[in-house]
């Protein structure tokens, strides 16, 4: 029901679709999978997210530790609603760190974490590339570019988008979720299948707010240039200082704010 | 560093602080405090949000409960990132809870809850009022009376609000926060403390989306009606539904949304 004109008027909104997707590891000498996590997810993409956040959490490195990536039943919607990775012989998977850093270690607000340091200390971050180039239009071009991609925000509203983008600008990959977090993972686990990561020849860009864990997931996967259409907050502007990256937000209406690692980066 | 009209300058932009608030009770008989969740938060009201985050997570029932809400050493500034709330005798606190839906059951996307249901049956919500009226002025005015009394957004623009309407419209509180369920808590937990719970004659202003962990907070405290600037997701909408909440979404330029509940509320 809308309200428009002084009126009310009988007219369906279509929303942005929300269920749980449990994620679960089966090992080649495991009987049973184990569950890792259970997040609110727009659906499609599922396998992306699962890889992007097992591989965002430090749970897995490389995609030949997956054997395969299969909902645990596809005709039913309940099935639909777990995935189930299979790892490769030889993967060992740090139990301990799920249960230290875990699932809720950089995607949740009210989280197991004690400090800024432990989360700092937890982070194998590559290393920065040397200093690069980019130009104010790739940097002002970017959400325009997401946004154009973004065929689900523009019907319901309601989604989070991430994009990455080449050096050259263009929008080489993109992903939507009602979690912002869960984008970053789906554009993530893109890159962990087809083999692009680090991710230290592209640029980032969020939709929304640059907030510490979307900072946190991108220095995992060796991104360092982030642009965000709102604002970082300050623990994210201190996390990316820290991991030498370059972030920037507020990019809007032809202009943008560098909050850090503007001097590693020519922008001319 | 801000680029506008082509240039670089050196301005610098403030941002909204974000710093981690461990939360900690100690009853009675205890010898030391224990740690229930940290929390990303924006200082301020930090006794509001340990408050009202207890209440809203089912830890907490009623303010005569807490005898005291004091930061560590609030001369340290690591000391004023820790809150020991110290509770009465004879309060029995469900540690069991805690570890089950505990600290990460409402505030993040990806947590150890395994489905809608038990969240559903986990929540004590208050049963709904009768029939009540409001018109759509008080809705389409909600958001901008947020807004106007939002200092901290007009300054920084990365900070959710939330604010609480009574029948008539007013304001009568309102926080803001990094964390949009760190805004609500910080509503509720004032709430809790004044004696104004259940909240089944006001209603709540969401400066952006209406997520899921949102109503389901906003359902604990019993209220019933809830307006967004923002989409809400399905899920929230599914569970304003069985809560017989009714839910509005998208208020602005004059018009909104409603998604369930229009039928309980009479809008003349």
């Amino acid at each position: 029901m809308k309200f428009r004109n002084g009126k009310f008027t009988q007219q369906p909104d279509e929303l942005a679709p929300e269920t749980p997707l449990q994620i679960q590891l089966l090992g080649t000498s495991d009987h049973a999978p184990k569950s890792v996590a259970i997040t609110m997810r727009t659906p499609g993409r599922d396998a992306d997210l699962a890889l992007g956040f097992l591989f965002s959490e430090g749970i897995l490195q490389h995609a030949d530790q997956v054997l395969s990536v299969e909902h645990r039943d596809a005709d039913t919607e309940s099935g639909q609603n777990t995935l189930i990775i299979k790892t490769a012989p030889g993967t060992s998977v740090d139990w301990a760190r799920l249960e230290r850093h875990g699932y809720t270690s950089s995607s949740c607000g009210v989280c197991g974490k004690t400090s800024l340091e432990q989360v700092h200390a937890a982070l194998p971050f590559p290393e920065p590339l040397a200093r690069w180039k980019t130009s104010p239009e790739v940097i002002i071009d970017g959400p325009e570019k997401l946004r154009t991609a973004q065929q689900n925000f523009a019907r319901t509203g309601g989604i989070h988008g991430v994009g990455l983008l080449n050096l050259a600008g263009e929008l080489v990959h993109h992903a939507e979720d009602v979690g912002r977090h869960n984008a970053m993972d789906k554009v993530i686990g893109h890159a962990f299948r087809e083999g692009w990561l680090p991710l230290n020849e592209h640029l980032i860009v969020l939709s929304g707010r640059a907030s510490f864990e979307l900072i946190q997931k991108a220095a995992m996967a060796g991104v360092q240039f982030v642009l965000s259409v709102g604002a970082p907050s300050t623990l994210a502007v201190s996390l990316a200082e820290d991991q030498g990256m370059t972030l920037c937000g507020f990019v809007r209406g032809g202009g943008f704010n560098c909050y850090c690692g503007v001097g590693r980066v020519e922008i001319t």
